[in-house]
């Protein structure tokens, strides 16, 4: 049922049966490591390209998912799944593999909370009994194509931010099938706000307007507070965004202090590892919600968490020919039974 | 609900109210050509690049549409749209403007069957009042994208097939609101089939099985015979990928004869037009079933018709990179009340 301007209330209320995230070798040194599900030491993954490496990233991903459920593939009615590559070629070559009829999402970072949104809506309404929601990102695939390739060897901004190595999958089942979960409660696909940044290395300020826009139309439709929330976590804003989020709430009043969180800030010592801004990508909440958020809410630290994930929809083309970046905040309510 | 293996069927029957079309100079002077809303004469429509040109198009379709129902943009509850540019900048830098939600998808050429399938099942379960699907493509911005620069001049194979420029788009609504207009009853969502194809001239001979999948499918799923349905409608199989379709069907004793109709073959005249093997891209099925196919059903020239948007998800890095081109295909059956 829609409720307010943008907001779906979802009655039946569809659980996350489960989570799998699996990083590459920087998110492994950093400080949530002993989160995530599986460490991979080498960039390539074994493969001979930073594609196909980003793919097996996200089929070991989902294999692992699986093997947690334990389901075969077959049985999982739907997949909704996305990542940064140009046509989407990690996602498409992942789930070729995989025999699930499959929603293929374009979000840019926001694509995990667009397929979390998707996947419980499927589930909340009855069209299936198992659906999977996965994104992911590389952070060599990405640097060659959105930026510069690495053999160029750049300097890179202080407002720049790193891309994250890594996925995550979640399992979305109707709230009485298997053991007890986390439920999805609401879900607020987000408008593109643009505010007229053209600076490719500062996509924080990009995104920032944009998930300011969804969590306030999200507090608004559901007429809660924002300390209602455990924590409200943004995708990959960064340290910069986030500082602009956290202003632009204050200006309404709103105090974030100690409710907002950032994935790409949470994943990196950004002094010791010279990561700048910190994490972004489709692969940073992914990852750090499959692997940090759901422990935090399996093991009841934390019982309410708005998770609203950002995108920069713009593309080196599109940069280049003058335009400016559009931003878009998907945010998904998760929630224990209490 | 879920029936069979992968369909799902949409008991409240959401319905295409409106639907609104716009074509380029090559698909004016097609067979279809009376049949689409707008013609655009000027390939650059008014703008300095063939990406800002492809976003013109899309949104002068939506202002269109929206003119015909009439509503305000901010009354549309949610978006759903794609396109085939890198970072599907095309959709994002025309949905900015409209300020609406926006889920954005990446499916090919295969998008418009997954923009009106997920439209209409939020309609379905009552999450929204009014969807809108849309889809484009332009020749300009594909052919130097996928494959060279225009001005290479580059020889074409003869199983090639001319993006379209095109756009096209629906609005979804309950079945009750409004003038009467034709329902939508099921949905199935496609599995990715890859026959390992590398050609990707030959791009229908690599999306055929696809499509013979999805078809086969939902005729299980629903225990109907291909010939329930007045048109099976693929998306852009072209002239050979069709002929690989029912050469496919024939193999299993089903006669698409007279059933089988392919947007891509319709849209031109091949040999006057020079157009090889027919039309492609996300923007053909979106204006030939928004121009033709929706006028054949408000006029009752056909009452039943099955659509089934095909898509190919490679790009042009990951067949460098030697893989095959993997096809997938979404179904949207779509029926006059009887």
């Amino acid at each position: 049922m829609k409720i307010g301007k943008q907001t779906i209330k979802l009655e039946n209320t569809p659980k996350i049966l489960q989570t799998s995230s699996i990083v590459g070798p920087k998110e492994t040194q950093g400080p949530l490591s002993q989160y995530f599900d599986k460490h991979i030491d080498d960039i390539f993954f074994g493969e001979t390209t930073f594609e196909k490496a980003e793919s097996k990233f996200m089929k070991t991903c989902i294999d692992n998912l699986l093997s947690k459920v334990p389901t075969l593939p077959e049985n999982i009615d739907y997949i909704f799944a996305g990542d940064l590559l140009n046509q989407c070629i990690c996602s498409g070559y992942c789930i070729r593999d995989l025999n699930i009829p499959f929603f293929g999402l374009y979000g840019a970072c926001s694509t995990f909370c667009e397929s979390l949104s998707l996947a419980s809506t499927f589930i909340n309404a009855g069209y299936a009994q198992k659906c999977i929601a996965a994104t992911s990102s590389h952070f060599c695939s990405a640097e060659r194509q959105f930026r510069m390739p690495l053999e160029h060897g750049n300097q890179k901004s202080p407002t720049a931010q790193c891309t994250v190595t890594a996925s995550g999958s979640a399992i979305v089942v109707p709230k009485d099938v298997g053991t007890q979960g986390p439920l999805i409660t609401h879900i607020t696909p987000g408008k593109i706000i643009d505010m007229g940044i053209t600076d490719m290395t500062n996509m924080g300020a990009a995104m920032a307007p944009a998930a300011f826009n969804t969590i306030m139309t999200h507090l608004q439709d559901t007429q809660r507070s924002a300390n209602y929330y455990d924590i409200i976590a943004t995708g990959d804003l960064g340290v910069l965004g986030s500082e602009i989020l956290v202003d632009l709430f204050n200006k309404e009043g709103i105090d974030l202090n100690g409710i907002h969180a950032d994935c790409g800030a949470l994943i990196y010592n950004h002094d010791k590892q010279d990561t700048h801004c910190g994490g972004s990508g489709c692969g940073c909440m992914a990852s750090v919600f499959s692997g940090y958020f759901f422990d935090q809410l399996k093991s009841k630290k934390i019982n309410k968490i708005l998770i609203v994930a950002t995108g920069a929809l713009m593309s080196p083309l599109s940069i280049q020919q003058g335009e400016s970046i559009p931003g878009i905040a998907h945010a998904v309510a998760i929630e224990n039974e209490v």
